[in-house]
């Protein structure tokens, strides 16, 4: 345990809380945001704080404005039952957030000072967790580049930020596939390029893809490789996961995709389960061949907000792949009831996953 | 012409301006700021006002922190020694910011009005314009999305943003060749990407890169493209022309570079002066076997910031390419005294560039 010495400045105007049906993602937030600087590398991140949720003051030469230079990491808080908060795996948020930082110049943050910053925020805040069965408090810590400079190089000041935006169940009529699109035309990332960090360029490349599907009913489109246009790599904000004759067949993480802590979860719980697992580069000429004779069972994606979403329809150019009849597959649905269990505190923590606030 | 009618605020309290030769690039900014807001797709762009230059105060969860939808510009006002002040080519620059708002998903600005709104803006702060030679002010206009909201889409609300700043000569000795690290690890752009947009992100990938050779002296590093990893993309933020047996060679529009106006202004003056030109694919072995045989004569950079920056060394692995001994060549300093004359109203604006702010 780090020792936490901060500054804490309550809020003399608590907000209202919204209804639990109207939470959404990602729409309100919280009472109050942890905070810290970086001015120098002799005095690294400091004066870290918990202050009032406020707006951000930058100079309109900040150089994240200008040049990307941030990067974010994406978690969840549940509250149990018997009143428990409990964290899943947030060391390998703070880990890869630090991956990120390395890939886009930023310096490193101390992730077990960072943690510890998170759990005193979350107590703080407690009131805001929503107890909704699927509902959780959705953690979004984030550095951005403050130096107000526009040379295009490496800013020389940051701020660490964490926000807290009380999230509701992403699926509040019971977990239900969605179609996806085959994204042909763009193109989200490449070996080289930064498609294992988590930082905003990264982002700006699909927003275009998606728009122009989501008019069609499609939730997300799936990437391709950039190089070859065919190997599949991820699904807007999740990976992706395949089961063909009995395997369960995941892209490996070649350098353009990210590592995501719900993916590597969820091989764990194969392997506990003893279901076969692959890592591997799967192209979609495969993935169509597994369709038309027949072995393509399921599929999914996996990440932090939806745990797992069903794949019920994939758009590939002109092929339309339905798979499991649309409907969400045995696999699919024993893995998001065995993850959101041990997310909730339901089931043992077979895995020793959770992390307790207290 | 468009109608103006905008809020203009001065501001009560000017700020110092910096001594000539303090300068710099991108370190000082005037006492006024342009801003316009978007908010809804009925009302469209409104609200354009002239207000002190100030920070900007936005929600931790604007989507331009997160996901990075964000574009820029960048370009030059000179003033004269007859006083005038002039534009080099601005309306190339607002549309290469709508073709880049239309690749990152954000609503179509009026060049028009956006041209007209600058030159106010320019006028309000014209004392802020270096006379010295070589100096200038430069323009930042950029667009972030505002909207609070964590959803990775489309932001629903954005704000348009002029900025300006005195900088300095980039030559204060004379122009002067730089060294290049021809970049093997990492990528900066691939097609489908968003390298042929002037956004945030493609950024954030080169920072690494730059910071990596910065220490051993390299100005820049030489992107390869992302597929192959062997066609010449560009230079940090500059295009790259080389001259091989007498023609002059820069990389083809293929979809993942910058479409440069001073590109585009180097190959119209050397049409016009009957040098031949070819834009097309070039390799980098081919670039090495030009320089082995003797008819790699001259490389340099170009953009808004350097105009041309002479390349006197590249070193791709463990071959080192000295360029014209390390000398900057003559077209090089052909094109850029003709550029820079130009610019600067102290040669002839044959092929009618420039746009008077009056
Ligand atoms: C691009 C991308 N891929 C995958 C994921 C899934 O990662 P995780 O399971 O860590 O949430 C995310 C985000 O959450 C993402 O943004
Ligand atoms: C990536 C990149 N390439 C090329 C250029 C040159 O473009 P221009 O001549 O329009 O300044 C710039 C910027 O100025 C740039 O950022």
């Amino acid at each position: 345990m780090v020792s936490l010495s901060m500054e804490i400045e309550l809020t003399k105007t608590k907000k209202q809380k919204p209804a639990p049906n109207e939470l959404g993602f990602g729409k309100y937030y919280t009472d109050h945001m942890f905070m810290m600087d970086y001015d120098n590398p002799e005095e690294g991140w400091h004066n870290p704080r918990i202050i009032p949720y406020q707006p951000i003051s930058l100079d309109p030469a900040a150089k994240v404005f200008h040049y990307g230079q941030t990067v974010f990491e994406g978690m969840k808080a549940y509250r149990t039952s018997d009143e428990r908060i409990l964290l899943f795996r947030p060391q390998k948020n703070f880990k890869r957030l630090n991956l990120s930082n390395d890939r886009i110049d930023i310096p490193q943050i101390d992730e077990e000072f960072a943690l510890e910053a998170l759990k005193q925020l979350i107590q703080i805040d407690q009131d805001w967790i929503p107890t909704e069965k699927g509902t959780s408090l959705y953690i979004r810590p984030f550095i951005i580049a403050t130096e107000a400079s526009l040379g295009a190089s490496t800013s020389t000041s940051y701020q660490f930020i964490i926000i807290l935006s009380p999230v509701g169940s992403y699926y509040p009529e019971g977990i239900k596939p969605v179609r996806i699109y085959v994204e042909s035309e763009y193109v989200r990332a490449v070996k080289g390029g930064t498609g294992m960090a988590k930082t905003a360029g990264n982002y700006a490349s699909g927003l275009k893809a998606h728009s122009g599907v989501a008019g069609s009913g499609f939730a997300q489109v799936l990437w391709l490789d950039g190089i070859e246009r065919k190997y599949i790599e991820e699904v807007g904000s999740m990976n992706v996961f395949f089961k063909i004759n009995g395997k369960v067949v995941t892209p490996a993480l070649t350098g353009s995709i990210l590592d995501g802590v719900t993916r590597n979860s969820i091989l764990q719980l194969l392997k506990h389960w003893n279901i076969p697992t692959e890592e591997r580069l799967i192209s979609i000429d495969e993935l169509y061949e597994a369709y038309t004779n027949g072995t393509l069972e399921e599929s999914f994606g996996t990440g932090t907000a939806a745990v797992i979403s069903p794949i019920g329809e994939l758009q590939w150019q002109d092929k339309k792949m339905i798979i499991n009849e649309g409907n969400t597959g045995e696999l699919s649905a024993r893995l998001y009831n065995a993850l959101t269990g041990i997310q909730n505190g339901e089931q043992e923590d077979v895995l020793d996953w959770m992390v307790e606030v207290k």
